[in-house]
């Protein structure tokens, strides 16, 4: 499958690279197709070392948008919609990810959701109607995502209405290394998910633990 | 210590009283005495059948209040705020731990926080300023905290403004068999650790799962 990741040049972005690459064709876009070529010569540098399926490519978030079959908006909240409003005209019918997490830092990690009640539906609003949405990923740390020696033992919750869109992504986090996908239920459940993200990072901080992960058990 | 249980009659009451009952002194508290003793009866029975400590002991709610150092509001989101009032003149300058979460069952279940953000910031509101609110237990699936052959192999994240209060409690997490205490901030924080109960009560129905609790990885 051709998976695209928007803003794939750095944070969860890259990790998700990483590691989906292994199964996938990667298209990392950015807003700088140079950025985005030059994160895809690292990853695919990382990935040959090891002995790795390295054939990430990387190139602009249109045409990532344009050529990938499954689209992860990997952009902090505040840069989803003019992200996706610069891609919008390749989306339609397509599998949109979104691991976005509305939250402000104060003392601790706060979730500062929209008005709509989750970056998920909120970024609803400025996509075709017939995209494919789904909400997976928040509860990756990045740092660990992308360090390829960490097994990944953790759960990651996936969200949508389209019961086929969100198997494929079900899928696609079953083909990362030991991460098991739940089924969190539909998008209205994406703000029970989203709280997960600031709760992970100030466990950490209060906790003094490194970047964590979650499991069910 | 004497950990008071309002509502310890059933749900996650009947877990925490057998389970602390091994190091502290548990006073089960009802709004109807009689049935307080009996579920202490009870409860006794099954902990001497296992030659474990059977000295949980029954009374009013109002007692329990009196009586404990410590008193975890083990009542549903609508029975909070008449309960508290019944037993408010004893709970000054006590540690007050609530496991409480507004929620309700639609298809699946919905987090239904008050206008205060949380329910522990609304039970604030009607509790002499000088009680020592802590939110814990939220994670804990009832059945398998009454289920003494459970190992309780999860973390329980503990929330509150009073630090040595909230040590207290983490205190008594740890001496409940396996369960870890995590540090999860303030009682601002509540607003992150609530929503965890329908999300675990979610991922068990759609992914077909037994009751659900957490570990931090």
């Amino acid at each position: 499958m051709k998976i695209a990741i928007l803003g794939g040049t750095g944070d969860i972005g890259e990790g998700l690279a990483l590691r989906l690459a292994q199964k996938h064709q990667v298209l990392i876009g950015s807003r700088e197709e140079a950025k985005a070529k030059e994160a895809a010569d690292n990853y695919n540098k990382r990935l040959k070392e090891r002995g790795l399926r390295d054939e990430i490519v990387g190139m602009s978030n249109q045409d990532a948008a344009k050529n990938g079959d499954v689209v992860i908006l990997a952009v902090k909240f505040q840069f989803a919609i003019p992200t996706l409003q610069s891609v919008a005209e390749f989306l339609g019918g397509k599998i949109v990810v979104s691991p976005i997490v509305p939250m402000s830092k104060q003392k601790l990690c706060v979730y500062t959701p929209p008005a709509e009640g989750s970056a998920a539906k909120h970024i609803c609003s400025v996509m075709p109607p017939d995209v494919r949405m789904v909400v997976a990923f928040q509860t990756l740390p990045a740092p660990r995502l992308a360090d390829l020696d960490d097994p990944l033992d953790f759960d990651v919750i996936v969200c949508g209405d389209d019961e086929e869109a969100k198997k494929v992504v079900m899928g696609l986090v079953s083909d990362m290394d030991n991460l098991r996908p739940l089924d969190g239920g539909g998008l209205e459940e994406a703000k029970l998910i989203e709280p997960l993200t600031p709760l992970l990072i100030n466990l950490a901080i209060k906790n003094k633990m490194r970047p964590l992960s979650i499991k069910f058990v």
